[in-house]
């Protein structure tokens, strides 16, 4: 199957927007689903939707087997182990605040370190500046180069043996670029660190072996990976998670309880109290079932090629800055265009019917390293074409005009 | 519209089960889903469908458009004064955590008091459990009469000044009745405490005012109300959660990030770290929007009087027990027939088409207050027609010749 075929499995690219037909460069912040896990979420709610796990009947038995049948998808997808280490999220914040709230607060006393760098996404940040303050261990930032990135010689000078966690992203959300994260596992286990990576961004574009890179932790997002929203995973070594106390606590997750005591489930129950996200979690295993077809190695093949390609169209544009290195991107390009506010960018390219996204991409610390409030970004996905970059192209030189004036 | 045109509305309930027509009664766990609600979705992510807030774009116009509309939809449906006081979440297990972990251990100290009952669902029972533990305050249990339910009067006596926190469900999942929560919530203020109510099987059911409740939060999930999978209300008076810390934290509920230092936005985002989850709460909307044209009294009286007609039918099916008093149950009746095991009923009634449950219906504590260490429940809702109840009467008959044999 072509791209231009793949293409054409998602309905909601068939559209003009404001009379122009439909550029859709907002693939980072939420990708389009293909009409197989659309027609999944239909034939579930007319065909089995119940209850998972307690109950007996028929449809209560079709949820279930669907509901685990997708978590061994997803194990499967990043070669888990086993899928006991699978824990179905809300989303990769859910996931990171999961390990941040239970895991890290666990193991950081007073003057522990957590070692993360200012590139990442506020959701990779923001929940270890909580633990910091609660448990009184030490935040330590990984110093940037000028192009954003890190070294990882850098990173190993900030690693000692009081660092208990190291958090980082696969892909950068504002660089496109992917970091070291095998090497830094080494080094933060040779210190006896854990380490967690932030895969939202990394998940839909390349294949991840969790057991290779031999990360901890791994958490990532359904709805950027052609999956519904509202469903996300978190990954965890399961002696790591076996260690683990729930934060949530209710239904379902329950063993035995008493008026004073309870006792937990086992893996991966004891962290998922409550109705489940069914249809979500069985969504997102008919897009793992999607991509596979395709294979991931094509994936990241077609949105490196197509984003090398935007670069270069991009470089002939004058006054237009890009950040981040010269490396390949894995599907997105950050930049600001002369002194354009990026928002009046957005907003310009939309009347032409290209969508990307304007703002600070959750990385406040990234932008002002940058200098920049806020930048524009433009990201790409299996269902995008060269025809979409050309139109991409042409609607920023008319952009770049139309402020001209 | 009458009940048998309503039930025409869910393509799940149109299909053989074992050979016989599906005869739903599992709704307390999960309610089916209207076209409605189904055609949403799909037009959501066909036509809608991208990351919300930050976008520019005609897309991200459009979903958070109708992911904002959606919360001015829940806030009406529960009379709240503002929709700065729903907050979406994964569901009525998060949302009761969310304020146990936010709310209570901030106001909870050593020897305070959190009062609940024995008939609570674990989500609104394991919460308290571990606010108890972590801060030192008594969990304290009103006392249960023998049909399972307890008076005002013993409540009001366990309610002292050093209570911070009363939590109680609206209507047991167990028992089908509705606690005098308005009542409660009085009794609550009066020693200066806040009271939490778990709505799940109460909202589907009767119409909720909030305000005329008078309750400081509210607790309940879209899949038990005709909405998707996955998503949940939490209501709260504004003044308390204006004073509530978040316990997520990433993206899109940030305002300003330093290095060890961010503040949050405003309500209702605060608590919303993360991509929310779109298509739920959109699809929770258009569920509202739907019970809303057949009327929460028009329900009620379907649900209370379908009930009725099966408590009748049920008296006459000789060693059968019902749980719980003789009074109005809303939509549901709990019981046991012989000395058949429930999920062994619960098997034979599959095989004749009919779906109930079977087992401790996260209600441990309650059913050992009953002997019993299982029940079968069957739960109705406006799908549901006395053609269902005979049905179930029929099937309940034959898989007692069935036993006896």
């Amino acid at each position: 199957m072509g791209f231009t075929d793949i293409r054409k499995l998602f309905p909601i690219l068939d559209q003009k927007v404001n009379g122009h037909p439909l550029v859709y460069l907002d693939s980072a912040a939420s990708a389009q689903k293909p009409i197989q896990v659309i027609k999944t979420l239909k034939h579930y709610y007319e065909r089995d939707n119940a209850n998972v796990h307690r109950g007996v009947h028929t449809l209560s038995s079709r949820a279930t087997d669907a509901y685990e049948a997708a978590r061994i998808k997803v194990s499967n997808f990043i070669h888990a182990k086993s899928e006991q280490e699978i824990i179905f999220t809300r989303g990769t914040t859910s996931s990171i605040n999961l390990v941040a709230s239970s895991y890290a607060r666990k193991v950081c006393q007073e003057g522990d370190e957590i070692v993360i760098s200012a590139m990442e996404h506020h959701s990779n940040l923001l929940p270890w500046q909580q633990v910091a303050k609660t448990t009184g261990a030490v935040l330590k930032y990984i110093p940037l180069q000028a192009d954003g990135t890190f070294s990882i010689k850098d990173f190993e000078q900030k690693v000692t043996n009081r660092t208990k966690i190291v958090s980082v992203s696969h892909i950068s959300n504002v660089l496109g670029i992917a970091n070291p994260v095998k090497q830094m596992a080494a080094i933060a286990h040779k210190h006896g660190a854990a380490i967690m990576v932030d895969g939202a961004q990394s998940v839909p574009h390349i294949k991840v072996d969790v057991q290779e890179l031999d990360c901890d932790f791994y958490a990532f997002s359904g709805h950027k990976m052609c999956g519904p929203t509202g469903i996300g995973v978190l990954y965890g070594k399961k002696e790591l998670l076996e260690q683990m106390e729930p934060i949530e606590f209710g239904g379902e997750m329950i063993d035995h309880v008493d008026l004073h005591e309870a006792s937990w489930k086992e893996l991966p129950w004891k962290f998922e109290g409550g109705t489940p996200i069914i249809a979500g979690a069985i969504g997102l295993g008919v897009a793992i079932d999607f991509l596979e077809q395709i294979g991931l190695d094509v994936i990241e093949e077609h949105d490196k090629q197509l984003t090398r390609y935007v670069v270069e169209r991009m470089k002939q544009i004058e006054h237009l800055t890009m950040y981040g290195p010269e490396k390949d991107r894995f599907g997105l390009v950050t930049f600001n265009l002369d002194k354009i506010h990026p928002h009046d960018l957005a907003t310009v390219l939309d009347t032409l019917g290209v969508a990307i996204r304007a703002g600070h991409h959750c990385c406040q610390l990234l932008m002002k390293h940058f200098g920049a409030s806020a930048t524009a970004r433009a990201s790409f996905y299996l269902y995008n074409t060269e025809e979409d970059v050309n139109q991409f192209i042409s609607a920023l030189q008319k952009t770049k005009e139309y402020f001209k004036e």
